[in-house]
């Protein structure tokens, strides 16, 4: 009847994955968070149901996950908070919605959409997305919820273990960790009595972009932003046509990476830009752009769907978590190049 | 030598600019800051200086002229606040750097400026923000600077008598009034007790484009937002892509209107996408950008320039304050169609 063909991909970040630092234990878990998220979309695509839904089930099953940057996993501000961004599109409607530094939400996701639904605008952030938080009666968590969780404290110890042993042969108070195209500063504290609250957390994004029956694309992305950030910053994930971008005419994006070039680049919007005015297939926009990336330093990668059903998932970073079900390509989860 | 020639445009805001309601002392009030704001700029560009100075230049006088909204005009908030909104960006060094929800700056232009000479960062949002400008020193303002100003009664005072009027045809206790594309509610209370502080003060945004001798591009766009606004709404002007962006390859571009369907065009980017990967010139580019505007119901306009010297500035609104100065236009400024 319809050449539409239903399509799912999601990111949980991109950036330095090292194999050498990555446990067989713990690439197990990072598969098994991302099926989860996978299975989750596909079911409600499998189901007809719509690409909004099902890129809001995935995402909302990586904020669950406290191995990804979003929602649990977020990482720490400062002050030893969490303030977490997300966005999502409507390709059908040409519709979006965002939220920026919003804290103690479970899922911001779900605010990002309710943003979309029930206000004229797109981008709330700051208090006034919190106020808005608490009128939309969303799911809140505790403080405790975005850190406590007995796999999560293994894998920062084994980094912490890492980085202090490197500090060990420096004369450098510090320590400058490169993770996702980010340095960041490493306390040289001994492990024992090392604040593991605002460095060296999980980094990155986590993102879903969806076809479904009816040819309605849709995209989300969400993270816990930067490692303690300062001054306020506002990376690439709200911003709809940075890090998010969906129009039926053309693709879905989500992108993962060192924001400030993807908003340099407006990256999601221009995989779309390079298909409706070059007429370059979904594959060569999303490949062109991330050259593009590449090119003025941008580290990271993006995930995009079409209508016909056609998938991307570059990336110009070590690895980037990935996972994608179409009707003609199954189940793929990819970690590496 | 070159071809690249010297160009300038600037803006006042776009919106429902009625003649019925413009008194002749008004309209050359605001051609007089338009001119101001021009010739600031163009001199720099004249004695050989970077469009960067240029467009900064400009802005800050338009953010000095209390009819525009932005700096000293900026327009409150719920709280009786001035929250403001600016952004710059560099097209031959590809970098930018925005601010949003900054207080008592006195031209938040200069602090977008900072963000991108000083920091890593491209947005930064709030109380990090106001941090980071007190960090850098920036002039500050204190409240009164942006409230008082006899001129500046004299147009509120106008426009309180028009709306109070309609109100007293009305059983609504509530008007709505539309400027800049935005429904306003407008109190009835009398005109002689009337609180003159959250709804009705000047509506827009200001911004600048420019081309100098090198052929550089860079773009500069600034705001008081939304009166009244909630929930930490932020628009496209602090959204490089959306109401700012600046390409030498292409085009510098400053937008104003309706913020939200310019963040879902990715409008300013826009422009460039069209001129990069169709081919278009700048006219085409930006009248068929602002076309795309008007069909998904965005109502303003944007200026544009390139580094031939060519300049656009269409709007698909009743009117846009703006003005422009090339060796081959010579000097506009303009108000309606």
């Amino acid at each position: 009847m319809s050449e539409n063909k239903i399509a799912l991909a999601i990111h949980g970040g991109a950036g330095t994955i090292l194999k050498s630092r990555m446990t067989a234990e713990l690439e197990s878990e990072y598969r098994s968070g991302l099926k989860t998220a996978l299975e989750a979309g596909w079911k409600i695509l499998l189901n007809g149901g719509t690409s909004l839904d099902a890129v809001e089930a995935a995402v909302v099953e990586l904020e669950n996950c406290a191995l990804f940057n979003a929602g649990k996993g977020a990482v720490f501000t400062h002050d030893g908070k969490n303030e977490m961004d997300a966005s999502m599109m409507d390709g059908a409607a040409h519709k979006a919605g965002a939220v920026a530094f919003v804290r103690n939400v479970k899922n911001p996701i779900r605010l990002a959409r309710l943003v979309m639904e029930r206000t004229e605008h797109i981008l709330l952030a700051g208090d006034g997305a919190n106020e808005f938080a608490r009128e939309m009666n969303v799911e809140s968590a505790a403080d405790e919820y975005f850190f406590t969780d007995f796999r999560y404290q293994q894998l920062l110890e084994a980094r912490t273990r890492g980085t202090v042993q490197l500090d060990h042969a420096t004369d450098e108070p510090q320590l400058i960790e490169e993770i996702a195209g980010f340095k960041f500063q490493v306390s040289n504290e001994k492990p024992e009595t090392l604040n593991l609250k605002p460095e060296i957390k999980n980094l990155g994004t986590v993102g879903a972009v969806a076809s479904d029956w009816r040819g309605n694309l849709a995209a989300a992305t969400s993270t816990g932003g930067m490692t303690n950030k300062k001054f306020g910053r506002i990376g690439d994930t709200p911003i709809v046509g940075a890090g998010t971008y969906a129009d039926n005419r053309t693709c879905a994006v989500s992108c993962t990476g060192h924001g400030e070039f993807f908003m340099l680049a407006a990256a999601a919007y221009d995989v779309a830009a390079r298909m409706k005015y070059k007429s370059s297939s979904l594959i060569e926009a999303a490949e062109a752009t991330v050259d593009y990336l590449r090119d003025i330093g941008g580290e990271g990668g993006l995930i995009a769907v079409d209508a016909s059903g056609n998938i991307a998932a570059p990336f110009n970073s070590e690895g980037m978590y990935r996972a994608s079900a179409s009707a003609d390509g199954g189940m793929k989860i990819e970690i590496y190049r």
